[in-house]
């Protein structure tokens, strides 16, 4: 059960959200803009970024729902996204993400532990300025997403089909005008 | 010098924040919710929320821009702000609030950490839902924010008392429409 008092139907940051409106309209701005915006990196490299932080972080809502929609953009498949999890210089990405996922690796830890030869090796895979920005951002705003669903003992379904089901129709409706109730 | 190329004489978020307006505005947007709308935790409470988990994340731009906010909003002192960091549980500060920042620190090393008997000893002392949860979103929040200025290795003036004159003028800009050249 979670610690306040929300509507039971509703998993995840669902609750939250519903919860309180006025806090999650800049939440949903926030991930509308870092994860469906126009971006040289594409949505399912983004939501790859955001899964691999929740994971780090032991978040089960947010590491499936945001897997979930990581396996659409990229047509692959959930072994893919824990193969990405589990050791992401072993899988089959681009060097470039490899270089920005170790920066979000190290943004999960904490602002300081993000090295100078870190932000060279993303440089020398072609990152810019931006998406390294783009990637910090996402990265910190995931260590806030995943303390607010597990700070507050939310509850997620543990079938993790129910995400990959769900993930196609997330990926239409967008964060901007999300509506928790849905 | 910070990570990638930001405005130089812009200090903490405002380097980040000028060169993204675009992730900004919702940065701000939340903000303006969490510490300064309408609630039934005073400003000066949810400043000192959010000043002690950037102590927490070692996070010195944000730990003085906020905690020159809270010594604003609570008309005290530094030192007064420098004791809640240190004990909170020694500070002058209401029994309500002692269990809030219990809460704040365990959302800081990650949401699993937030136990039932601090939402109890919350609720004895008479808070809320809303303000326990507006306590888990500001601690959260902070995560992300601290995580933003620091993974990107934007520079601080070390001089405290540069953000204790500031705390007026920013008491009455808010957040909402932050400019960060100002």
């Amino acid at each position: 059960m979670a610690h306040i008092t929300l509507q039971e139907d509703l998993p995840g940051i669902r609750g939250p959200m519903a919860f309180r409106p006025e806090t999650a309209q800049p939440l949903n701005d926030l991930a509308e803009v870092l994860l469906r915006s126009e971006n040289s990196l594409s949505r399912g490299d983004r939501e790859l970024i955001a899964t691999y932080v929740s994971y780090l972080n032991d978040c089960f809502f947010c590491q499936n729902a945001h897997g979930g929609l990581a396996q659409h953009y990229l047509a692959c498949d959930m072994d893919f996204i824990d193969g990405v999890k589990k050791d992401f210089n072993a899988a089959n990405i681009s060097e470039k993400m490899k270089t920005l996922l170790a920066i979000a690796g190290s943004v999960q830890k904490g602002g300081k532990h993000v090295t100078q030869a870190q932000i060279e090796d993303a440089r020398d895979e072609g990152a810019t300025d931006r998406e390294i920005h783009d990637t910090v951002l996402i990265a910190a705003a995931f260590c806030m997403f995943n303390r607010y669903v597990d700070g507050l003992g939310t509850w997620a379904p543990p079938d993790r089909q129910f995400y990959v089901n769900r993930a196609p129709q997330r990926a239409t409706e967008g964060y901007a005008n999300y509506n928790p109730q849905h």
